[in-house]
């Protein structure tokens, strides 16, 4: 397979650095770095649900996504001097969201909410997966902290989920695409899936012209298969800190 | 092949109805409807660009989404007393903006700008692929006013983009969910594509369980065989207001 | 009388389209058209009334009226952009309201909240009466809405509330001014009245030079003559979608 | 004629009390009180126009009015707080700008704008009106500042002008209505006229049942008599401080 | 001592007047001036409690503080207009409300709230001084007033509190700052306390270059040095309505 | 001296922690931590400065303070949900800027602006302090990079600037307090100074009782004590990375 501007393999995912514990009230908390991009992640647990979710036994998880005001080699104004968020976080943090809740069994969970905090600190493309592949640790983590109290049993976490970047570079299909081949790209796409392959989500954009259905196929097949090496890291770096994903999954 | 609820077989896409020059003002305007689902979508041109673009000898192509307070069985408020947009809208606008965008040849268009305004009137389902594909409509119109002024040349409009819905019920792999079957989807699976079958976007989330690759190809094979419909829909519609799409491609 | 550039005399109104039955979900749905203005009207029922209103036995009759952001040659944006009503939609939204309560008896609503959403789709001069006029259609087939249901009785229409603007252009008095004619005016008048000629509401601006009360009165008269043709076109249209006035009023 | 719960006579008008000087910087500044109706006025110029009217060689004239947060029984919110003028005070504030640019001969006041801020500071009915009459006088305060440093000659002042409200109460008809008599009112009618009894705005709303054309016109009558005496009260507030309206006007 | 621009000794606050009764409606109103900078304050009573306090038998006491758009030379948009309030404003308000509460004891007022809204008309330095000094009189008028109806007693007023301004300018510490004294001022000291010189809190800041401690310490001394004498002019004021502190405090 | 509950005596700021290179793009970039307190410190030059600071050839130094959602045990909302900063966050912010400008040849800088990003992810109170003491590292840092581009020269420092906060808890007069000791204190004081103890801002407040100069003047006395130390930690901490203060001050 082509070397990359940084040495990869085509179908080679970034390293992954996964530190926990960075913050001290986060039922769960991470910085977790792919390559150059690193996200500051922290899973907390509320004792109540949304309004519109009371009274029905079953809990919810959303996120927060956000850049740091210089996570970009330019600095931008926070999101609370724009007095709105921006719709491209707006979009991403529904994303996570998305993803985090499939992994979760809700009526398991109880009437409890758990927001995974995603802020930005270093950009250099796949900032959405890097998001959901590290906020599925911290919510593996606030999990297991209920887990220990008794409050939550096996089979909260339905399964795990992880996220990876695919994308057509030239006639190229590569893994894992860092900002600069993510602005060369004529196809980039986000895959969400499960550990045994299957599919959460899938959201692909061909930025330049539209690609036949094969190079789709090839493209998806491509990101389906990073996930297993994710979900080891993932694995590991529960394990590290004291979590066997295998006490709360039924 | 099994029958829906409304009769539909479960490759069969709801009855098409669009209904040009609703409003005075925008180069291009209709009401497009989908079965129940209603949306009405304007066109507009304005001679400049945003502030970023400016100076690049290039065009601009944006879209505003909004559901009328009135457009579901209950009334919502107004997102200008909300004062921001919700993230819903947000995402869904991004989306056909970017899906309109490969529509057109940027550079070809010069340095204006075309926004694209699609209310919802109806909600049944499928209001973003309704706007993709009816807003295609409004946009050739719009671009057929530059023509017949000198303003831009064939090859302006790139290709041909509509839109689609498909989706995983029980086991049945349908096509172009009414409201009522895309709450009971597992998997629910939005389809950008060109008349020639090419993938322009592709937005999938498994709701319920995440589904093998299997499934998800089937699905998409669904969704881009409903697309060539679509276009010809487009195409008699547009022809029936005078605007002749063989003139604005290359 | 004078001729007018589209052939009216001076007292004589625009042409007016009524079609109802716009939109699915709102009791009460229509498109006015009034010469080229068009407004969509929505009326929708509410089971409960705002906080301050509750426990008093009372309905509540409300409007928001927004302009589609290409209803005028410029596209505006929207207000939601803007975050904030404009001082003008909210004065003219204010007035609406007021006019429709003064139609209906909110003892006899009971605890609900009817809300008239006004969005003009196309502006040429006398949106507010347009609102005001069409509103009320709306308004009554909400009404006929809960008569069938036996939750209202005759008697929750107390008058018929129609509107319509009236100026004063060099020295001619004219009756339902376009957009051209208004932006000449010396005095503008918008009249909101009762069928039998009665003032329900009066917002007169000389923009230029002051009037002398002689003017204003012959504007007046000349405006109230004008309301009972508009009643009589929305008693049709109420008919022709089987709403007798006879039955919700006393 | 009757007597009042003040004592006045159903066509006297409250006590008028324009303390001029309360602030330092303004050009035009007092406190108007009307009976037991109190509002703060200044009125300051600034050297350049909004950007919509630059280059034209005219001048603009436009009004803020807010409520002072204990100007009613109970404490309300600011504005500031609610991050939204609310439509009162929007449409209050677009009265009072229309009627003093009605005063003003805009191209004779070249590119500047004066800015009348009004702020009540205790409310007992005719906040509006009060804040016209007053409005006037602070405004030819800030015209003669310019006049005596040559920047405008006479003409600058177009007309007088002020306003009162109008009431019928029962089968009465009262003039400047204090708020016990406004809450009881079936029609309120804002009245704002010159000198010489010409209208320049007319605002009136049946809040309770509509009235015949003739109570109508005897209310404008009565409101129309009331204005001679509020333009003599301004003419003695300007001269007490040394500015001559036949200075200011053609 | 040295004399300055108006006059005074380097040790000698501006003159001050304090008129009560302003408004009619909060419990306590006044205008109060030092030199020439002016503050219309109103302290207003209300019968709850903050949701995060209720429950605790305990009142609480705040502060909102306001340019009027024109207390300074050139004329400034109103908080509203910016949909937010400045930082400066902010910070100002936040010491009014605390060197307020630290005059009343919380739990002998009762579940109640009180707010004193500070509206500078006219800024010529000292104006955060001048709403703590007068907002205490205006606090201990409402105070009076829920004495006199027995809902408070003795020792509601824990102690009075007032507030000054001295600063450095060139080698000279000086009381009480015109603003033109301190944008010429190297250290700027806010000085808030009690009768006996007891502090309350000190904010100061060195504009320019940092200063010995031993300056800052005879900047305190003169602060403090100043405050028996603003008391005394409370208790003046007080008295001429007929507040005696002496039944407010233990 | 008294010890207290983490084992320091009461002169003992905690342990300080300055991790540098947190974040790739920001000129100056750490985590600053002290004791249980950590805060993510960015700075960011820009090569322009605030429109109104235009032309002076004058830069700006400026900053952010925000709480991370869970810096606390309780998440709370991000401040751009609520479309507002919080005043408390505000006045902060404001501080830090202040300090940080006095620590700066502003000419010497040039028209170059540099923004103090300071991310509170665990609060264990003085995180105020704790952002101006690291705020100078992350901006000596910033001012290093400029310098060694030739863009700046020696004397762009003008001095060291570090900050501490001091308290009285019962009789005890304590240096840097912990969450816990600041809530039970009965003056909190907030001192910004030099290395040679002269004061650049203090802050104090008696939350509880006014206290006596002489236990103010102890505090001040034992806060300015303790910043050499600090003062030391920073230039270690530069030093560390290959910057001497020496070179940037004159």
């Amino acid at each position: 397979m082509a070397t990359r501007s940084d040495g990869r393999s085509s179908d080679a995912p970034r390293k992954i650095l996964i530190e926990t514990g960075t913050q001290r009230f986060p039922e769960g908390s991470l910085i977790y770095r792919s390559g150059k991009t690193a996200v500051l992640i922290a899973a907390s647990i509320e004792d109540s649900v949304p309004p519109w979710m009371k009274g029905k036994g079953r809990g919810w998880v959303t996120a927060e996504y956000e850049m740091h005001p210089r996570s970009n080699p330019e600095r931008q104004r926070r999101s609370r001097s724009r007095g709105n968020l921006d719709g491209r976080s707006s979009e991403i943090q529904r994303l996570i969201a998305r993803a985090l809740r499939a992994a979760v069994d809700l009526g398991a969970l109880g009437e409890r909410m758990i927001t995974v905090d995603c802020d930005v600190l270093d950009a250099d493309g796949g900032t959405r997966t890097a998001s959901i592949t590290g906020g599925f640790v911290a919510l593996a983590m606030a999990l297991e902290h209920l887990r220990v109290r008794g409050l939550v049993g096996p089979g909260v976490v339905r399964r795990e989920v992880a996220a990876i970047s695919v994308g057509l570079v030239g006639d190229k299909h590569l893994v894992d695409l860092c900002y600069e081949e993510d602005s060369a790209a004529a196809v980039d796409l986000n895959v969400v899936a499960t550990a045994s392959a299957e599919v959460v989500e899938v959201q692909g954009t061909a930025e330049g012209a539209p690609v036949p259905k094969a190079d789709f196929d090839r493209l998806l097949e491509l990101g389906l298969g990073a996930i297993p090496a994710l979900v080891a890291r993932q694995r590991e770096a529960l394990s590290a800190c004291g979590v066997e994903l295998s006490r709360l999954m039924a």
